[in-house]
């Protein structure tokens, strides 16, 4: 720990500061997540049963819970290099106007072109790729930040890729579309009538704006009926989590240059890979009794897997073709309203992050969107930067911690994971500053049925 | 000078490093600029003659032409350490892809929200305004870069602002006028009803798509005829070049550090600002003899001031409402063809940029819109990072020079400006995509009508 110093409104990392490891927190959790099951067999999955839908180092990171650190191999350091360190910044403006005694801190991750922390595995993802010699990609995407942040190291890489992008997200976001196109990529709106899982869903139900679990289902389905593919994940899966350690490991990389330890991290949490990463440092030191750090995962209260869900069995996809996996689930059939702009759709959340919070080392809260979108405005008007909705739920629960340090008088040092921008979700800001933005929250009985779609195996009795 | 060192991806000055004056180009100029002229009087402007239109104290920078080094207040030193110092970039994977000897940097001013430099001139004008008592502030854009940055100071400084934006750029780019909506700006497409000017200009062409020139018209309209509010432009006037001057300050620090000086720099230029912006460190040094640097100016070839208009005293509006200025001009009343989505559409160009050309200071040249696109896709792909059309015409003129090193075999060192973001550029990105992307350059015709459209008085003989 170095002499405290005057703070900067930004502390940039130097290259040489730069983490040379990713840190997989599975390593040191005092007990691990539930296994991967085979959907068939429900045996906990092999590697060889993996690695026809994954590349190979991808499956080997996936099922690695005995290293803490995993080397990060330099080619991707130096894809890493052109748009990272991403900046902790100290939020003076925010707290000035909040006239709270709490220190706000950011860790910014949407200064590259994807828009968000998105970028950090897709260049790792498809580094591996292309040493095994795959020519073609296939993968989902939802608000469109992994599918551009795919698109991006694809096109650095020279490799083919088609995108699924969940039909509402496509409709509330076109030019996202375009952002793929121009790196690209091939995109197509889920479901669609070019998979036969599409076709399937689309006739039960026409109308359908589709699902993240939707859009995996024919991502997997093309990857498994494309000659030398395989299918790519933007979040939830360990392996995921271990390349977005990135995060967590250069905020605390960057706090410590200034003695900082901040008292609550806070993340929005959709798959939880944002969330993942962004906790890993302080996460790991926690589990090794080193700190007493508070831990928040925020989501929208219109789908509310942790909050609202289950932990148990599930597919990862609607489809339900994935292997199984132990999470705090809404079910593969539940889809959040249409008229939820906010993102963070998915059904699931990370294995990892659901074991954490199942074990107490996570608390969990949901706000409807208006009220973070309420917080994205505050934000920006007073801090120069328009916040990705994802984003936003955690600015909102850091604004009000922020708001109660003031009543308290508590000089709470407050992290929060700013994961991405808004720039394409102008749609959704326009709804919200002309007043016509709803939430729809699920009912019980919206839950009930979505819970009625998870497999009947002892494991979730 | 500093023994040479590995040269990392990006260089970030520390806050220490960051300019703590800007750079009056005027003071070590040979020849000054002509100076701004009263439009009834023709005589040379007066400072009371100006400070209606103009906050007091961007009066006086702008006939400031003899102090090189203007304090920046401390209040817009830390507006600026929210979003600054923006690193100069080593483009490491741009010079392997092309394999070329020549090192290519790049500085980025894109890395705020409001996309692009628009926001350094920004941060120092809503200041003054503030400082000065004024309460409303009105001002035109085209591409909404700097309508959008001067949103998001008025946001932070709690000020009223009015913005006429170019009916056509509108358009072109639905979600601009949301993001000025979120940071509470009121936004009026030009020509509007609304004012005196927009009424007469819609009048004599109802189905015009509007241009800068008559958007300044409507701004100052409105600002002379609301109580307390004040005119404020993004680009041309000596004032904005002299806050921009930050980019090229920070560039050669940067640079500095490692030892690097450039042997061209390569900027696009619209109305001039982010142009006389970052040549402006190396500038001064050029013209006291210090280095022999080659200054690349880069335009559309559908509005091609410097490359082809006239060096005369013109109106900075289509209104010829404002003092005249002595500029590379293609008369107030040129248009360029709504088919282009390049940006850059101003009718003239700075005064010190002119006057610097005219001397043979600057070399300057254009291109056509789909080359321009073509080198931005080129470098998206490689750099991971989505250049805004306006910057892609510098984009396209390092390409060039770097391929003519490969051929050559020259290693200059190239420095460019990456003005800006393309993130609300998607519809032309798109175009470009579908390969629906036209240009339509202005024939001899088009530009003797422009030219007719110039102020008959004797300097223009």
């Amino acid at each position: 720990m170095t002499t405290p110093k005057t703070i900067p409104y930004k502390i940039y990392l130097t290259e040489d500061q730069m983490p040379k490891a990713w840190l997989n927190l599975k390593a040191v959790m005092p007990e691990k997540p539930d296994p991967m099951l085979h959907p068939c067999t429900l045996a906990p999955i092999t590697l060889p049963e993996l690695t026809p839908l994954f590349c190979e180092e991808l499956c080997k990171q996936e099922l690695n819970d005995t290293d803490l650190h995993i080397a990060i191999p330099e080619a991707i350091r130096n894809f890493y290099k052109m748009y990272r360190p991403s900046p902790v910044v100290r939020a003076y403006s925010l707290e000035e106007r909040l006239g709270t005694p709490a220190q706000i801190y950011y860790k910014f991750e949407g200064s590259n072109t994807s828009g968000s922390h998105k970028l950090n595995s897709a260049a790792a993802q498809v580094y591996y790729a292309k040493q095994q010699g795959i020519e073609n990609l296939t993968t989902e995407t939802g608000a469109g930040q992994w599918g551009t942040a795919l698109s991006m190291a694809c096109a650095y890489y020279g490799i083919h890729l088609d995108v699924f992008m969940v039909k509402v997200s496509a409709a509330q976001k076109p030019y996202r579309k375009a952002v793929m196109q121009t790196f690209g990529a091939t995109v197509t709106p889920s479901p669609s009538n070019t998979t036969e899982v599409g076709r399937r869903l689309l006739a039960a139900a026409p109308d359908t704006g589709g699902s993240l679990g939707c859009a995996i289902s024919e991502a997997i389905e093309r990857a498994m009926t494309t000659p030398n593919a395989r299918y790519e994940l933007g979040s939830v899966l360990d392996h995921v989590l271990l390349h977005q350690s990135v995060i967590g490991l250069e905020a605390k990389a960057a706090l410590d240059l200034y003695g900082v330890t901040p008292d609550i991290v806070i993340g929005c949490a959709g798959g939880g890979s944002n969330f993942g990463g962004l906790i890993s440092a302080y996460m790991a030191d926690r589990l090794q009794g080193k700190n007493n750090i508070e831990f928040l995962a925020v989501e929208p209260a219109s789908c509310p897997s942790l909050t609202r869900g289950r932990y148990a069995y599930d597919f990862g996809d609607s489809g339900q073709t994935t292997p199984l996996l132990r999470m705090y689930t809404l079910g593969s059939g539940f889809t959040p309203s249409p008229n939820h702009a906010g993102g963070l759709r998915y059904h699931g959340m990370s294995p990892v992050v659901s074991k954490l919070y199942h074990d107490g080392f996570i608390k969990a809260k949901s706000y409807d969107q208006e009220k973070v979108f309420e917080a994205a405005e505050e934000f920006a008007r007073c801090e120069g930067l328009l916040p990705a909705p994802e984003s936003s739920h955690a600015i909102r629960a850091a604004l009000d911690e922020a708001r109660r340090c003031k009543e308290t008088g508590e000089a709470k040092k407050i992290l929060f994971g700013l994961s991405g921008t808004g720039y394409f979700d102008m749609a959704a800001y326009s709804s919200y500053n002309d007043g016509t933005m709803s939430d729809a929250l699920p009912t019980d009985a919206d839950l009930a049925r979505g819970f009625a779609t998870l497999p009947q195996i002892p494991q979730n009795a």
